[in-house]
């Protein structure tokens, strides 16, 4: 028993490290992201004791599933199905989902302040970082005169002439990206046959130079890939060498920085020429964060790109079945046996037969869930986006969709989304919510199971880390050579906010639906949230790595998706009732939406600004300080190589950019109580000194 | 004849004026208003020509209602429903909705870049106004020691240092509004007695001080309102005085002016604080265009107002019948003979009594329509726009869905809205296009005779002002008293975009609707937007008065009601195709929509910002010349009383503001290529010389 605590051992002491200390750790971006599971703590507790107070005694005192013949479990029994057609004590019910839909709704309103608050604080006492004074400046427009670097200095010293500083062009390093992998591989080859013969000495290790070492001519491996490497060396060379010079190579975007960050500020957020579809401005996202391959797309095809991913989209989310039937079609034994005769002896064989027959036809099905986060990634790449954190945050709304439309009204209404889609068309508006809202209290038991198989063992399978496990021993089995073959085998990775975030929020879904119509799931889900809490925070204080910075900026989405769950529980609830003889309540159940839909809207012009815009007094405070604090800093040796592509940066000077200011500074300075005095700005001393040296460099170009 | 054609001779006249002189006459909206029926014209006269060439032989050569029992006219003949059930014919009606689709978006986007231009144009050769420099900042967090003037005053020293120049307060000056039209009222009854006493010296003319002038004592007219205007004098003088001296009469709004229309852009288009409920800046509409009841509305209160107005109008489109149709049952022969029994022997009467039962029951309808932009507008004013061009954008979106679903569906489907309602909500999503589209062929008739009553004649009433006439001579009979008064009953007022407008909208429907399924309605559309064209360039030279000029900014409106008509006409051609078995053209036909939805988000990305956003670009070149050319102006003194409340300015000062810079200069300096270069802006001689005397005012407050 002990050993079993002792084992538990890690709970409390992930429990134990308060926020701020997770945040200066593990980044804001996790700390919210724990958030997720606490909403679902604070929005279900309260709920499911109330539902179980109120509903469960309402619904169990009835005999209406004894004297019917309907098969029925005794969940059945506490659910709503319980209570007869017609009677009034849905006035319990109806009262519960306003109770419901109010908490919920207060639970968020003060969570998205928590969050906004937490995420201005977070900007505001941040260290000096690149991209606070950066701006990613996309689709600058061809000039036959000027070079793109020589163009947006003189677009942005006309137009931003107080505040511009210094900017830095991209370069297409797509090929060079190739040679530095090549050249990694080779070197890797290298290692294993140089460990190979310090081994075993007595033998020169040998490797053919064909396709996967197995074809064309033996040669010395150790010589072969020494040579291979000089080779790729040199070519790297010359290549690193031709970027440099040649203007072609050059992508029409660059990441241009400014003297402050009101500047910056102001350059992100406004239009900068009468053509909206060129110089095109955003804040620069985070140098780890930026997707490089996305930079040079023209504005055109970001139109006709979305179009595409949408369509796509959506025959992906309600034609897959289509394709996976008839790849299972052909995947039988016949097939097998056609293809491989000398196979059929094997197969042939009872067991195995059976087995093939039993476990096929799911196959293809599994490899297509366990692939689709990666397609959706891929689809959300396609579209353009420039950041990392962006294409995450895009890939779990397209995630959340499938979800819900595969695995939630999939699993209600019991058929592939293409089905459904046909039963949405042939179905009238108010038909719809009626034909779901029925099937909803029979599939009580099956989303318990549900909740247990995928959500708890889920949980537990990541505390365990078991599939990350497997997929070690794997690639230790098949693939690992070197040591650091080893090591990058073991890299945790990040927590992978694109495929966990649609899932935490099917368990929203599933609460909020079943809150009024089966209360006994609500434990379930209750657990769920707690027990995954607690992992995650273990996991992100222990495990995960931190892959970029977005201070929190997916909450509006989580937001958003609650109250979708929200309406779509409201809507639901009223469909069942209305089949349930209610039809009465359905102009009281009607207004919810209509409520929920603005307290959807207030928040989002109240809190979503926090996450999208960058206040202009925040910024001239932060500069106001930082100048007061360091009046001579270089600030324009610290921006020169923020953003250059990662090929041809070190590992090295990774850490350059994170050096602190002492963060006691500030809160010597912000002590004065009245705001509008205590920002006031230090007689700058960029304007006086630098200013005409810039001028100077416009009047040489001019002249 | 010769006199007949003398009468229409005003029409080459009103299409001789060149376009720029009609903006620099009318202002661009009147110019850019034009171009809407110059738009239906664009559309429609290639799309009836090849419509006329291909789908009516291709319907008329059939026999299908010759043969059928159905009654039908000739123009059912040259219709779809001409052509036999599942015929092959209908590949031709498909290829003409492409053909028709591709060719309104190509006329769409063309129109959409030329108004794009010449806003962007017009914007740039503008003469010096004081909202290009302006702000207005509105819900301005109270502070206890601070007056919101000084507020004001320091936080945009402290956020926009170098480009704050002043600012307004906004008073509350509602009561002295009341007693300045008081009296005015006062002043014209006056002048009625002067008038009446000139002309009959015998007798001095008396009144009543009672309710209408009907009651309480008899008093010397001439000597009562002479007292009576010095009374409210004196209550004004105090008035005005209290209104300066007390805090509580300021708004928490005020307009801020800055050195630069960079500045102020800035300023405009970024968020000030994190609390995005508090300091919140948008571009300051023209003075003449502010409303000024709606600046002081606080941020929670808008949610709430748009919410409340938004169920209101919903109510209102779907079921105003109700109201009416009580109003209807009240309003019938037996009422009105129970309420004024003297009157039974009148109504009794036979012509009489047909009369009545004729005419009542549609006058309380009639009366709700004449009155509906005008409750539309009160229900845009409570939704708290702070412009009279957003209000009148805004009534002219719900006047919009008022005839969508009350005059083109109502016509259609025959019903109330409120029918549509139910019949929406039992129908299957797939059901709907076909029950409409279905009835679409039978109602051309109907729409024709529609186009000729009112587009037709309303246009000719239009010309003929016959609604204005009748109005006149009702006011000059019942209220004009003096010269003034008839005067006031002559202005013929602005050209009325909120209710114009949506009627416009109304044709392009049709239009696109019947292209494909009856295209013999084609050519009444296409007259009336001739027409209208003509008719209205005439009355925008010579009759209507501008009251704001928005730059066009309706323009986005306007094609997206376009584009939604087009999408509508796809939807309902797939409904009706469908019906005639012709289902295997249903995914050919749903390609439309989809292409047609991103062309909207095309255009939308493209376009949509040139009248939402003003560049830094544009503002910089504009600041630079006008810095080049006039590098002593006074803008303090010039914008120092540019935003007072109308009742606190006389109305010589109104013309002020419209002092223009001479045009050449400007070509002068533009002519270079190089856009980079020949906006560098001239050393500014503002921040040399001012900067320093505003860091010593946030000095001098500091001590």
């Amino acid at each position: 028993m002990r050993s079993y605590l002792k084992v538990l051992s890690w709970m409390p002491a992930a429990l134990k490290m308060p926020e701020d200390e997770l945040i200066s750790h593990a980044g804001l971006d996790s700390a919210v992201y724990l958030r997720i599971y606490l909403i679902g703590l604070k929005i279900f507790a309260p709920i499911t004791v109330l539902a179980f107070i109120i509903l469960v005694p309402v619904n169990w005192t009835n005999t209406t599933l004894q004297s019917s013949k309907v098969q029925h479990s005794d969940i059945d029994k506490l659910s709503i199905s319980n209570i007869p057609v017609g009677s009034k004590r849905f006035a319990a019910h109806l009262t519960m989902a306003y109770v419901f839909t109010f908490w919920t709704c207060y639970v968020l309103l003060r969570e998205y302040e928590i969050v906004a608050t937490m995420r201005l604080r977070f900007l505001a006492s941040e260290k000096r970082r690149p991209d606070q004074f950066t701006v990613l400046v996309r689709n600058i427009p061809p000039d036959p005169d000027e070079s793109i670097g020589e163009l947006v200095e003189h677009f942005f010293l006309v137009n931003h002439p107080d505040h511009y500083l210094t900017h830095q062009v991209v370069y297409n390093a797509n090929k060079l990206d190739k040679m530095v992998k090549e050249k990694k591989k080779m070197q890797n080859w290298l290692d294993y046959y140089q460990l190979k013969y310090e081994r075993n000495t007595s033998q020169r290790p040998t490797t053919k130079t064909g396709f996967l070492g197995c074809f064309g001519s033996k040669v010395d491996a150790i010589e072969y890939y020494t040579s291979e490497i000089e080779r790729i060396e040199k070519e790297e060379t010359d290549e690193r060498g031709k970027i440099m010079k040649d203007p072609k190579s050059v992508v029409p975007a660059a990441f241009v920085s400014f003297r402050s960050r009101w500047g910056a500020a102001v350059c992100a957020q406004t239009q900068q020429t009468s053509n909206p579809t060129v110089w095109l401005t955003e804040w620069a996202p985070e140098p780890r964060d930026v997707y490089w391959d996305n930079l040079s797309i023209p504005f055109v095809y970001l139109t006709i790109r979305r179009l595409i991913i949408a369509v796509a989209f959506f025959f992906l989310n309600f034609f897959y079945v289509i394709p996976i039937a008839f790849v299972q079609s052909l995947a039988n034994i016949e097939g097998i046996e056609k293809a491989a005769p000398f196979l059929k002896p094997l197969i042939e064989m009872h067991t195995i037969k059976s087995f093939i027959q039993g476990f096929l036809p799911g196959i293809a099905l599994k490899i297509f869930l366990i692939l689709l986060p990666s397609i959706l990634m891929f689809m959300s790449k396609v579209e353009g986006l420039t950041s990392v954190s962006s294409l995450e945050r895009r890939s779990a709304f397209k995630y959340y969709i499938f979800l819900f439309f595969n695995v939630f009204l999939g699993s209600i209404i019991a058929g592939s989304a293409l089905e459904q889609l046909k039963t949405f068309l042939h179905q009238s508006a108010n038909e719809i919510p009626r034909t779901i809202g029925e099937a909803i209290p029979m599939k009580a038991t099956f989303f318990i199971t549900y909740a247990m198989v995928d959500g708890w063992a889920g949980v537990a399978g990541e505390i365990l880390r078991l599939k990350p496990l497997i997929i070690f021993h794997l690639k230790n089995f098949f693939l690992v050579k070197t040591e650091k073959d080893r090591e990058e085998a073991m890299d945790p990775g990040s927590i992978g906010f694109d495929s966990n975030e649609p899932q935490i929020q099917l368990y929203f879904l599933l609460g909020l639906v079943y809150a009024v119509v089966t209360p006994f799931l609500l434990p379930f889900i209750l657990i769920f949230f707690g027990l995954a809490y607690v992992v995650y925070r273990h996991q992100i204080i222990n495990v995960y790595n931190q892959e970029y910075e977005s201070a929190a900026a997916f909450w509006p989405s989580v937001h958003g998706r609650i109250i979708v769950a929200l309406i779509v529980s409201q809507l639901l609830l009223l469909g069942l009732l209305s089949t349930k003889g209610a039809a009465q309540s359905t102009p009281v159940l009607l207004v919810l939406p209509v409520v929920t839909f603005y307290f959807y809207k207030y928040c989002k012009n109240r809190y979503e600004p926090a996450f999208v815009e960058y206040p202009l007094q925040d910024a001239m405070r932060k500069d106001t300080l930082e100048r007061a604090r360091e009046p001579g800093f270089d600030l324009k040796g610290y921006l020169m190589n923020a953003y250059i592509h990662p090929v041809f940066k070190g590992d090295e000077d990774d850490e350059k950019f994170s050096i602190s200011d002492e963060p006691e500074a500030e809160q010597v300075l912000v002590a004065t109580k009245r705001q509008s005095r205590r920002n006031t700005p230090v007689p700058s001393k960029y304007n006086g000194s630098e200013s005409p040296s810039l001028a100077e460099i416009v009047n040489d170009q001019r002249l």
